[in-house]
């Protein structure tokens, strides 16, 4: 942990450069503000900190993950920039905490309808032709169905993240292993506490699944699943399983409670879709949004878009209430099942109004209202609802408050 | 800092659930090892620990740049996969320590030949509409000339690293103060206490130049030029200049001390190469790789590849000390001015031998070996030389040590 190194910019530092405002560490950890205006504000007067084993933000920085409960927190969205999600502020979900695991003692186990039953250590897992791809990981439960205006695009979406994750492919281990013909599902099985469980069609591992030891070029994180995790590009996070210690092959799926008893949708006519994998496309401003005030003038509005079923094609902004639509700019390079960043210049004139964006991907599907889903599958249920992917946005005011528009589209 | 936050792991979880060992934190900071062969080795037995706002490594990863003085440290190649370099193990290079910057402070001065000087808060350069980019940025002096058997990847080539990178293209903001026709030349000048500057030719700026205020998503680290550094992808690092204050438009250099006493190239004959602004093509195994010890079998051969004139187009392997050259599969996608992964299959046999890589780039530029360097340019004269990328490797004895190979290609 980068705690056990020396802070890399001191006391006497701050006093001395900050202009009038040091931030220092107490005793107890936090973070303490010290006005002092009689020091001079130009850090060419001054030596600067010395170089440190493992590198740490400024202290003025303060963007942080929102933490709901000790199962979930999320990204801040409104404060990145770019598509990588910094490892530290990857949202998270567990079912039961974070559990702690030595890499020396982790197993991986693979049996079942196989010819060879196998248990890797990480350094054999490491030592398998690797692959490396950048993608989303979202949660199904990624929107609050009854957000008020105060949402930030972190409450709103802050469920999904972007990682650089490199590990070995399933097919890969699943020819090792030899699985038999008649293999179609595997369970896949955490080592949390909750010993997450899902069914998977050996489909996916064929296609593009991984084993994932790294995040963003180091070990992977424990919240994101140390020392390995499953990571199914462009599904619904839940089925990543974290902490993975055994898959089992199975000619049907196997039925766990996150299948039937979770993680089903719920339609119209108490009809209820089960194994609903693919994200579908989905975009969020996230400049201006909650609680940017603005000025009449140009306003740079970006934001992210992704899909799980392949590239993002397009991403369209209206700026007047969802009447005309035009293209944003995709920043390149566009990846597979990837956050797409997207920006737009408008020059808003002052006059109050709705600022909105809608995904396109390549199977040509586009994001729709929340009329249209509703149509489709009925009202959500709860606070919550899987694969809930309406257009959203922001409502301008004319006095430049930026306010969650309350229906959009 | 994430330090005001409680760590992720505590001590009671360890020691139940890490199998005989648990890493504790101590006093002073400093991390112990605790055997404790009584607990259970069992993470699901277990509640595991809450989600935090700022999350942080495992306690058993211990990847470190490596501080040499206080004025560089290098990025640990061999423990990294895929591209990224995390923001934490980038590595550094100062000339006189990481400036303390309040960011509310922070302004920048574009002046000399434009039509209208302008400075600029950090806030109103968030404004201008943003770009991102990943790249490397390399050190020029990223070889030690005389290294010993005994060198890892991190101490060969640790003075390279990659981010993603967000800012705005410094073609928008020279529109905004308007250059002068005449304007071939700007210098770049940094806030810390070297006052770090450097002559810039005006086309580069109008090319592919950006002033960077995000990094791998978040704020520029301190480390890195926080609050806002110049990026010039594929040109030596020290020309990036970090904690960017002032930026003169001039129709000539500006011959600074950063181009007449240093970062010059003495040639043969006494001839001296200046503004030898981009950095070749090079490539470095970063596994197997001193201080590994290999068993005879398959071995992924995995490295860095990268080049400041554009895309990688191939790598070589040589497993016979250069007597024959294969192609390495190269991770896609393949972006320009970036750090490529290479990988190649072998099967080792035990017998001793070298291994070894080449690079080359979109202009057909393969990686020179040292003979080569040395026709060209002469002998390097001192420990370090700038801009010398000569083809390197590792020698395999007969036990699987694996040491730097003493003159390769």
């Amino acid at each position: 942990m980068s705690k056990t190194y020396p802070p890399s910019i001191n006391r006497r530092q701050l006093l001395a450069a900050a202009g009038g405002v040091a931030v220092v560490q107490g005793a107890s950890g936090e973070q303490i503000q010290v006005a002092d205006s009689t020091m001079p504000t130009d850090p060419t007067k001054i030596p600067g900190s010395p170089a440190t084993p493992v590198g740490d933000r400024s202290p003025f920085e303060k963007a942080s993950r929102r933490v709901l409960g000790g199962a979930i927190s999320t990204t801040p969205l409104q404060d990145l920039h770019g598509s990588i999600t910094p490892a530290s502020l990857h949202f998270e979900r567990h079912h039961a905490g974070i559990p702690a695991i030595d890499p020396q003692n982790y197993e991986l186990l693979i049996h079942g309808m196989v010819e060879r039953p196998m248990k890797f250590s990480l350094a054999e897992l490491k030592r398998f032709p690797a692959t490396t791809r950048i993608c989303f990981i979202e949660c199904s439960g990624n929107l609050p169905i009854r957000a008020n205006a105060k949402t930030t695009p972190q409450s709103l979406a802050g469920l999904t993240s972007q990682s650089e994750w490199t590990g070995v492919s399933l097919a890969t281990l699943f020819r090792e292993v030899g699985i038999r013909p008649q293999a179609s599902w595997f369970l896949a099985e955490g080592s949390d506490a909750a010993v997450m469980t899902r069914s998977i069609p050996v489909a996916k591992a064929l296609d593009d699944a991984m084993l994932a030891y790294a995040q963003n070029g180091a070990a992977v994180r424990p919240a994101q699943g140390y020392p390995v995790r499953l990571l199914l590009p462009g599904w619904e996070g839940n089925t990543s399983v974290k902490w993975l210690r055994r898959m089992e092959l199975s000619d049907r799926p196997f039925q766990t409670r996150e299948e039937t008893s979770k993680y089903t949708d719920p339609l119209k006519d108490g009809i209820v879709r089960q194994f609903s994998f693919v994200m579908d496309a989905r975009s969020i401003i996230t400049f201006p949004a909650y609680p940017v005030s603005l000025e009449p003038g140009w306003i740079e509005i970006r934001g992210l878009a992704w899909t799980g079923r392949g590239h993002i094609t397009g991403v369209d902004i209206s700026t007047d209430n969802g009447n005309i639509w035009q293209p944003a700019a995709l920043q390149a390079p566009i990846l597979p099942k990837a956050h797409t960043r997207f920006r737009y210049l408008w020059k808003w004139d002052g006059s109050p109004t709705q600022i909105l964006s809608r995904a396109l991907d390549e199977t040509g599907y586009l994001q729709p209202t929340r009329k249209q889903l509703e149509a489709a599958r009925g009202a959500p249920q709860g606070p919550f609802a899987y694969h809930y992917n309406p257009i959203t946005g922001w409502q301008i005011e004319a006095d430049g408050t930026v306010l969650l528009a309350p229906d959009p589209g």
